[in-house]
């Protein structure tokens, strides 16, 4: 059996997370079992998921274990099969983790799932066409559902999520603003992802300034907002939000490192009769078929051309997690392998 | 015709409200047009989102206008009428305003309602068989929308809309936690209005010492949650909602006489993958008649005894609204014309 580099989390980062976190080993992969397949990585996502994760507290999910292999998205091909459904060559996404190699009980539902690669690229499948993608989806089609010329925002609007957001909301003829941090990723979100502007929250030191910028963008006001962020976007957002509004919140990045970042006028939600609604993707597989099968369509036929930032080599995962959660990647960040 | 005293608003607060703000004239009452009824007030309502409407600034209504009756609900008598459907003596609940009699177009449908009061005392038609009372049951039905066997809870609670959601909450089998201000509410709200528990807001200093004596109240942490208030307790429960919970946000007393109250943790919304809903029960006119019908029949059938402070006469109306403001009062505040 191939020996399997892999990264271990062997520490808790307080705060900023940093090198000696991690620790990069090499194992043998054990032999298949009945139903196992053996799948080799070509690329493995980084998502700002993760670091909440590597916290030994209340969240969403189980902590990551120590001395365990870093939980994460991969893309595939099936290098062994002991499963009927899997061959050898099938290319294949799953949860294989900060690793080479891995062994995946294949007869386990959602744990494996094959993709088609004719029409497009098979990193695609962690991004656009994957789980950042359907996220953006859930938000816009079950907690914004929005109408024809309604206006909505999105923060990190150049990342994974941001960026399907806007293609999935201008596919369904609304006006569409993101957020971004400088002006080479705003320019980006306007002339390739076509957003219809977007704006540098890195020019604004406070929600009210961002607001007053946002005036200008948005002058039907904003209709629906998806929130990757929290913190001085969602305060400046709510100002600006139309009565019956709603916001999908999905990420709240700010607050990962350190102190709770506070709402500054919750009050709007009151005022505006706001529907603020936090949701995790994974808690909705029944949305997952016809989301993939809307963004492989729009991936495919070019209507949305995501972008990615490509990490070379598993032992530079970390610092591109690094990278990742101060803002430095350009639309999906992913590892090859 | 008879005379009328009245009282305007004759210029706006900045923070708390004063007596020179308010101003008490009298006017003839103009004789009656086709269409029109003479209705003479016997209780008028006092209640919280008056002072919102006190602001020249934006919120879910147009503001009060200066120099013109403050707007509100009032029950009374028809003492003349010029429309087919009201007859002298029929017992009316309206939006009166504070003024002694009001002349209304009673062709033009929801101004004028006809009650009967041979099971209810007709106050409680501007209390928990009234607006308060439909708010407790929207907040509960259309938002919270909880299982029996769910733990709720509800800010104000010994308040008009507070006790009201307790009494429809324990009809839905469900575990009930208000939150008051001191021991009287406190003993009233579990002993009279048949909550589980009451918590003692005023015991606390601060949300993180409040939220413990939560957890003792709420050992299956909260389903739903209706906020009255915001603030403190607001930061509390959010701490103890389980997942998938509800919060309707129905008032913000707290921060209407001065700066906006943040929300301390929103990140909450996201990990317990809340939806926080805001809204105003005037929007909601459909749910009026099945509200208005079960709140009448528990207080009908003496399931559920509200209660009530009274302030005697016009010219003291004011001073009970300041009092209101303050929690001083207990249970729904009405005035005695």
């Amino acid at each position: 059996m191939p020996q399997n580099p892999q990264i271990h989390l062997v520490s808790r980062p307080t705060g900023e997370p940093s090198a000696d976190n991690f620790k990069l080993i090499t194992l043998d992969t054990p032999a298949l079992q009945d139903k196992q397949v053996l799948v080799k990585h070509e690329y493995m996502s980084l998502d700002p998921y993760m670091r909440g994760r590597m916290n030994d507290s209340k969240s969403y999910t189980a902590p990551q274990p120590l001395n365990a292999v870093m939980v994460g998205g991969t893309v595939g091909e099936v290098v062994e099969s002991r499963h009927p459904q899997f061959a050898v060559g099938d290319k294949v996404v799953g949860m294989g983790g900060w690793q080479t190699y891995s062994v995946v009980d294949a007869d386990t539902p959602g744990l494996l799932r094959k993709v088609d690669t004719s029409h497009v690229p098979i990193s695609h499948f962690l991004g656009a066409v994957g789980m950042p993608g359907v996220t953006a989806w859930h938000g816009l089609v079950r907690i914004i559902n929005p109408q024809a010329g309604q206006t909505l925002t999105v923060s990190a609007a150049s990342g994974a999520v941001g960026s399907a957001f806007g293609a999935l909301a201008k596919a369904r003829g609304c006006r569409v603003v993101g957020f971004a941090g400088g002006k080479d990723k705003c320019d980006y979100v306007v002339n390739e992802l076509g957003f219809d502007a977007c704006i540098d929250y890195k020019e604004h030191s406070d929600y009210l300034s961002l607001s007053k910028a946002l005036k200008d963008a948005c002058p039907n006001g904003i209709d629906g907002h998806f929130e990757n962020v929290g913190g001085m976007v969602l305060d400046a957002v709510m100002l600006r939000m139309n009565e019956f509004g709603s916001i999908a919140v999905c990420g709240m990045i700010a607050g990962y490192n350190g102190k709770p970042i506070p709402m500054t006028n919750p009050s709007l939600i009151l005022m505006s009769r706001l529907k603020v609604q936090g949701f995790i993707v994974s808690e909705h597989p029944a949305d997952w078929p016809e989301a993939l099968k809307e963004l492989g369509a729009l991936v495919g036929s070019g209507k949305f051309k995501p972008r990615e930032t490509v990490a070379h080599g598993l032992a530079n995962a970390p610092e591109a997690f690094f990278g990742l959660l101060k803002g430095k990647n350009f639309g999906k960040q992913v590892v090859k392998i």
